[in-house]
């Protein structure tokens, strides 16, 4: 069973020579556009509204209109495409949708780099391919209506009744279940689909509807969740929402701090759970509410996650001490809550499991990450990272799995950047040098007026390119676009007559001092890792980025910074929101849910804030 | 270990043939007073504030200040007392107080029915001799402090701890513990007292606290709670209130018709709640608060007991069924719920245990009174019924146990009756005739403003002996105290220059009618059982009346009217609140839970409603 649809794809090959219409399936997002011989795929697509990034406006000139063939035939290979793409990432079917031209009905892949930032959005974590195996089943059954001579209750009625149908015992009732079970079975004349988990009936529903899960990645930042049928796998919904407890503190650590005071803890934990509520409603409405029952009461069991600090505010779990040294959690263990008791609007006997956390700043999305992207048992050398306010990083080498958390901030969410913005349009999200000129390519292909994380990763990567920027991070005066402000030196990216609100948009000393922090705590957590083991940089075979940032980002600027080890880049993957991939997994299979734990039980953490020699490391990666 | 000290008692002979004072240690209100020999034990009680009931005014012509002689020596029986009891009464100690005369140091047992009801109020019922076996038992542990190289989370350690201290996995936590555990054990400097339930830690207390337990009794009309020690077993407080349901409708019907409004079932649970949370306030101050930390913090278990719609109201389960025919529970199975979850202030992370419903109008107070009172396995034939707004009779012979119900209604309350009023100061509560004189005793002596249950029964006893009533109940116009009134005949019982309230107290045909009602529904009751088994109530040998009306009632009185059949006295044996007892068996022991279930199951429930020539056996019951 499959639950991503990102790499199935059915072979629809249908080659017509004389035919100048085609028709493309543009995946994962799964757009169908009819297109002519005549038009390029970029021009194609984005004439039917799919915004492919195009920085140096379809000439062939640079990568970020990427696309892959799964299926059809294509023009010629350009000479353009071969300068681009190595002959290995040409037989992977890598080509530019600039210079590609159908010849036939065609599957096309967009990678989410290629797309701008709304559309990107949507794109799935990838995850592995499992057996559905999920803790809740449905049952559909026929009860005896009382009579005067068969007074038995209705729980000694239905669970007669699940015997005659072989449920094996112990079994039991959720006690919200008990809370409304009577007038139910009333209301549907005795004839119910009842879901059971491990024996306990948790939710009585009218005869033949479907069973639903639900799983919430919770970010520091930003939360994404998804609606799944839990008999199929099938994702019917996806949503996401920033995180309502950035009024409160945009890390971790001011959160806790908040979390102190008289009422705190209570006030962030309701204002994610009103978040997550909404959610849930507009999954609702995505998937179709039934006009006989909210659809809501369909969803039987959920699976949340998220770093150990919103894990612990999400179950209303004291922080106080993952706020003081050592940083130890509350609670390390997988727990199964009950749905009601967290005010969580789903079906009132529904359970939410979440899974088990490494360490006080090492929590349960590290552990789907890993999950999903198979990093815990790659039999390479596996670097997996989770880009976020904080980075949790996992190097997997010869069985071990050794872990470590750093703290990288919010600059890459554009946070203490002078014109950073979060990814919306109009934001400049990639920054190339294309024929010795800088150029810029903003979300929606608005006119530039910021410039969000992957832009300003770009941005530096590209000022160390031509020189304007030292190792050290300061700007070098005498570079031509290098001019003074006040008592600094600042660059200058787009005049104020090209930009969308009148003033220039500049990358300053301070805005550079903020991202050598955030790219040195990411990859001084890399090295001290290695250095545990004694591996050098090089021998990483594999590099997972996961995350909504590390989606985004140029792999090449992360490099050119020194963000990430100067490794080929075959050897990097972005795997987009593995955590909520892994939440997924977990929601489908409880087989999945005993790998998490013993994933969890597996993991070394390395506490970097005392790793030996530590502070040497760090200094050492906040040079370019 | 014996849980009820009623019965327990140390021999503490100390004759004394010189000595003029003496010491009465008073049971089991446990007052103990010096008395002289020139002192009758009435005087002497009375003159210490022991309430004992005196209708005759202490010349020893009636029954009302019947006591036991359990340790000592008194004077010799008079001619009064050999008049009065039987002589197998006499040689089980039965006495008059007006005419015993201490001397030596004694144990007086004040029989119930003895004292005057605000201290008959504080009389426990009769409970088994149990072993001792709580479900949460206390573990002391120190728990290692979190450095930098021991991270485990708060929840591992606690485990780990656990185990070295050779408590058996599978070990975990209750969630609500989870809620407040970190900080509470580093209040505790790491040393701390875990109250383990199977398994399951469900308080952190300071070391060497007392585990406590709570049982509450749920009564239509009234409600009962004692606190207790989980360790001996001890009594530690007990106090009891009205049902704030009454509010809402006098019966179970009119309740359950009131939790059919939005909102009303929900209401009902609430006020019920909110009640039960007093009585643990006032339990508390009175086994004395500690000034670290508020001793409901150490009550970690809890019992409730009530009949089934109580069960359900208090529980939030649906009770619409229960007011429909067939009448069935919504549950009939044992529930352990979360003291949280229904708001009850107690430790968060107690359970409360409800034992098993037999029926919708049998409940869990009835298996808690039938193994209190030992009825389930008593080798005679044996009647056990507890007297209420509803009543609950079980008849066992032979290894059957066979139950019904009957709707007996709120007029033993003092409802529905002209001058009716509840067991108050000033009701009257016993009538006698005594030298061809009807004499009445109110509560605390005070001048009558009004009659009670007991009294109402007393009355109508006496109204029959004193022909002037009939077979029917009709009052025989030529009898000289009756009198015309409106279109009916009363009988006038205190005139309004004798009573407190200036108004005369008359016992109406209406009032008649109502006990004949009440009466006719539990005599039937008993009838339907024993005809089920084809036994003649003649053959009944023992006759256990629980509840706290049932204990003040007039057993001649009761078999003067018909509501109970004419058995020898001896036969009758009436246990005070045995549900309550029942309640505080299974607080303080599992092995008592599983013979409630077992109990629960044995009971064959016999419908009255569909009884075969149930109509003629009922109104043949209303005949006095």
């Amino acid at each position: 069973m499959i639950i991503a649809t990102s790499k199935v794809y059915v072979s629809t090959k249908t080659i017509m020579q004389n035919k100048t219409e085609f028709r493309v399936n543009f995946q994962p997002i799964g757009r169908r556009v009819t297109v002519t011989h005549e038009n390029s795929l970029l021009t194609a697509a984005q004439g039917a509204g799919i915004n492919i990034a195009s920085i140096c406006g379809g000439i062939g000139i640079c990568d970020s209109c990427k696309i892959r063939l799964i299926d059809g035939t294509l023009s010629e290979t350009t000479l353009e495409e071969k300068a681009i793409f190595t002959e290995y990432e040409l037989q992977s079917g890598n080509r530019l949708a600039c210079q590609s031209y159908a010849q036939s009905d065609l599957i096309i892949e967009i990678p989410p780099e290629s797309l701008t930032t709304p559309q990107r959005l949507q794109i799935e974590g990838q995850s592995q391919i499992i057996q559905i195996d999920p803790a809740v089943i449905p049952i559909e059954v026929e009860i005896q209506e009382p009579t005067i001579n068969d007074l038995r209750s209705d729980t000694v009625r239905v669970i007669d009744t699940l015997k005659l149908e072989g449920v094996k015992p112990p079994l039991g009732f959720n006690v919200s279940v008990l809370e409304i079970m009577s007038p139910l079975i009333r209301k549907y004349q005795w004839h119910t689909r009842l879901a059971m988990r491990k024996g306990e009936v948790v939710a009585v529903l009218p005869p033949s509807t479907s069973l639903l899960g639900l799983a919430v990645d919770i970010g520091t930042t930003k939360l994404a969740a998804y609606l799944c049928d839990l008999n199929s796998g099938a994702i019917l919904a996806k949503t996401g929402a920033m995180n309502p407890q950035t009024a409160f503190g945009e890390d971790v650590i001011s959160r806790i701090s908040y979390s102190n005071n008289p009422g705190g803890r209570k006030t962030l934990q309701t204002r994610l759970v009103d978040t997550i509520n909404q959610l849930i409603q507009e999954l609702c409405l995505q998937a179709g509410n039934n006009q006989h029952h909210p659809i809501s009461d369909q969803i039987v069991e959920a699976v949340i996650v998220g770093n150990t600090a919103m894990h612990h505010l999400f179950a209303g779990l004291p922080v106080h001490q993952l706020g003081m040294a050592p940083y130890v959690p509350a609670v390390s263990n997988s727990l199964e809550l009950d749905a009601n008791r967290l005010d969580i609007n789903i079906a009132p006997g529904a359970k939410i499991y979440l899974p088990p956390n490494i360490a006080g700043y090492i929590g349960a999305d590290h552990v789907a990450m890993l999950l999903a992207t198979g990093a815990w048992q790659s039999p390479k050398t596996t670097i997996a990272l989770d880009i976020g306010t904080n980075t949790e990083i996992s190097l997997a080498y010869n069985d071990q799995l050794l872990s470590c958390s750093c703290a990288s901030g919010p600059a890459f969410e554009g946070a203490h950047i002078q014109a950073g913005m979060r990814a919306a349009p109009g934001a400049i999200e990639r920054v190339q040098i294309i024929n010795n000129e800088i150029r810029t390519q903003t979300i929606d292909n608005a006119s530039p007026i910021g410039i969000c994380g992957s832009g300003i990763l770009d941005a530096i990567a590209c000022l160390r390119q031509i020189k304007a920027l030292d190792h050290r991070g300061s700007f070098i005066p005498t570079h031509p676009s290098v001019r003074q402000s006040d008592h600094n030196y600042e660059f200058l990216l787009i005049n104020y007559s090209k930009s969308g609100n009148g003033r220039d948009i500049v990358i300053t000393r301070q805005d550079v001092n903020e991202i050598q922090l955030a790219k040195g705590a990411i990859r001084s957590g890399i090295e001290a890792l290695l250095d545990t083991l004694g591996i050098s940089s090089t021998s990483v075979e594999e590099f997972i980025i996961a995350g909504a940032f590390g989606t985004y980002i140029n792999i090449p600027s992360a490099i050119e910074i020194g963000m990430f080890p100067p490794l080929p880049l075959e050897r990097f993957r972005q795997v987009g929101n593995a955590a909520g991939a892994g939440a997924r997994q977990m929601l489908l299979s409880m087989e999945q849910r005993s790998v998490a734990e013993a994933i969890a039980k597996r993991v070394k953490y390395i506490e970097l804030s005392t790793y030996p020699n530590f502070a040497n490391i760090f200094s050492k990666s906040l040079f370019f």
